[in-house]
């Protein structure tokens, strides 16, 4: 973990985000304000990075790996989308689902874009460049790996589960995570950016089929491990039903140290404000909780880990996070400043530090 | 017919061409050059706007039209392209058709792109603009009409035939064609445009299923007839199989004025350049045959017009009509110079002018 603020801070950050789905695209959408030209802005990312996730199945995504024989395009469309001008009249367009049932029914327009120009490049990475070029896309996307890869996961009666779709029901019965073919790599750029890095993020995302799989393809978890940047796990607000029912915050930490023993968290981001009542009763018809409020904070302190908690719940129905409360807790923490800050109650993101 | 050499060169000519398909487009990418910054080039279009035929009910326009229920964007997708930087990534991707014979096999990029927009807009029109100001396009294009409008015919046995595709096999066999709904209405825009021109183009393209269609949409004849502009027809360069077997170019006319007898053409454009024994056997066995060559052009004169010819072939196997050859004559009959250069032989491209 470097000092950035004594070392780093006049070049500004390189900031690569590991994960998949809407987490990472929350994520990133609240970042892409810190990467800005002013050079003597100490809250500055210098180079922003994705590293998505790229073994879905489903949706829209699923038809055209079926169709096209192409990766998943859904969450670096997402992603991209998210690193955009929000008034981006393309942004729009990329996120446009087509309505009905029909042949094109379901389908958003940017994955139908990204499949185009990987047909014209026959090349996905560079299709995805070249996307984010027309997106004005504020950082780097890179897919976790270009191979054609699938989730796998053998359970705990022995039994074989192919395919995020069903991966995503079967949470609690895993016994072995993996990606078939286990030996896919990343691209190189990828790697660069993860030992250029001076913050990396995994997560918000579902564990088993967003956060782990661009963490398991081959070289990814010693980068991360070798990289001498600010290690950041930001827990998911809600258990999901299937993937991580009961599941706490130490517990997806734990997990995650389970198939990435290398990586140690400098700091763990959990919201510690309580859904309301509402929130909470629509979550419990689907089967999900709340992560990280019940209880004391204390129990689920990781060794070695730093705790950073506070309000970071975004307004409306939907329990998501508030992707400027997120990003802000994230550069404060990059920057190391989350200490001073906490103290002196000038952040509202911020309401505690736990170190142990 | 205004004399643009003596007042309005200085200020750039407005002009605009009606059709529709591969003959509109062809015609577009050559005439985008001369849209240019430079005020005082009398070789310059101020304000290039097409009027585009939206009757198609064929391949990827067609399937969109049934399942989403909007106008066919085929022929303004090919515009929209032809109007923009031939090496702009945005077109390539535009014009990429998806392989195989799955749900989305065939589809042109650009056409969903414009089915997404419509969506989003609730307006075919407004995501035509916008559709072209993404592609950067160098002129207006405008569908012909934003009525939900089929092309119909009435044959001279006494029966209908509805639809592009199956007009498109029955062109001799015509009594009346005719759009339904017969009162669709063009968009204020385009007409103004039309009032505006210094210069109106119809053709090259299908005649019966790519020039009639827009023309028939109610008051487009009547703005054709009173605008002061130079009126250009640029006659086919082969017979179309089905549609026109056996027209010459004057029949061609014919039948525009048969529709259309308030407009009067200023210029018939012509071919004379006969296309190699290889490309008349290919195309002889679809039985389409080259217009305006084979005897002398003086038959072909059509009263009050003057028939202005050269070479305008393409290279290439296919039998097109050369951009860039195309759209210089049309600029030098817009800006009445076609005479002056012709007789100094300065022109390639004019080789010869009949007045009647």
């Amino acid at each position: 973990m470097k000092n950035h603020l004594f070392s780093q801070t006049s070049e500004g950050l390189n900031l690569v985000a590991i994960g998949g789905g809407n987490g990472l695209s929350t994520l990133l959408s609240g970042l892409k304000r810190y990467v800005k030209p002013e050079e003597n802005d100490i809250f500055r990312i210098r180079n922003l990075s994705a590293i998505v996730a790229v073994s879905d199945d489903g949706g829209s995504s699923g038809r055209l790996r079926d169709e096209l024989q192409m990766l998943p395009p859904g969450d670096i469309r997402n992603c991209m989308v998210a690193l955009s001008e929000d008034s981006h009249l393309l942004s729009k367009v990329f996120n446009h689902r087509f309505s009905g049932d029909g042949d094109l029914g379901g389908h958003s327009l940017g994955n139908l874009f990204l499949a185009a120009l990987t047909e014209i490049t026959g090349d996905f990475a560079e299709a995805v460049k070249l996307s984010s070029e027309v997106l004005a896309s504020k950082g780097h996307i890179y897919p976790a790996t270009v191979a054609d890869v699938r989730l796998a996961a053998k359970l705990k009666d022995g039994s074989i589960v192919r395919g995020e779709t069903n991966i995503g029901k079967v949470g609690n019965f895993i016994e072995r995570l993996y990606l078939e073919p286990e030996s896919c790599q990343p691209l190189p750029e990828a790697l660069a950016a993860i030992y250029e890095a001076d913050v990396i993020t995994v997560g918000p995302g579902s564990l088993f089929t967003s956060l782990l799989p661009p963490i398991l393809v081959e070289g990814v978890e010693r980068a991360i491990a070798e990289s001498k940047a600010t290690k950041i796990f930001i827990c998911n607000l809600m258990t999901q039903p299937g993937e991580t029912d009961g599941f706490t915050a130490r517990q997806h930490i734990e997990i995650v140290r389970e198939y990435a023993a290398e990586i140690n968290f400098d700091y763990v981001v959990v919201n510690n404000r309580p859904i309301n009542e509402h929130q909470a009763e629509l979550y419990s018809h689907e089967g999900a909780e709340q992560i990280g409020v019940h209880g004391s904070i204390t129990p689920e302190i990781i060794e070695g880990t730093e705790i950073v908690y506070g309000n970071l719940l975004d307004d409306g129905e939907k329990v998501r996070h508030h992707p400027e409360k997120l990003a802000q807790v994230v550069m404060l923490c990059g920057l190391q400043l989350k200490n001073k800050i906490a103290s002196n109650h000038q952040s509202a993101e911020i309401q505690g530090v736990v170190t142990v």
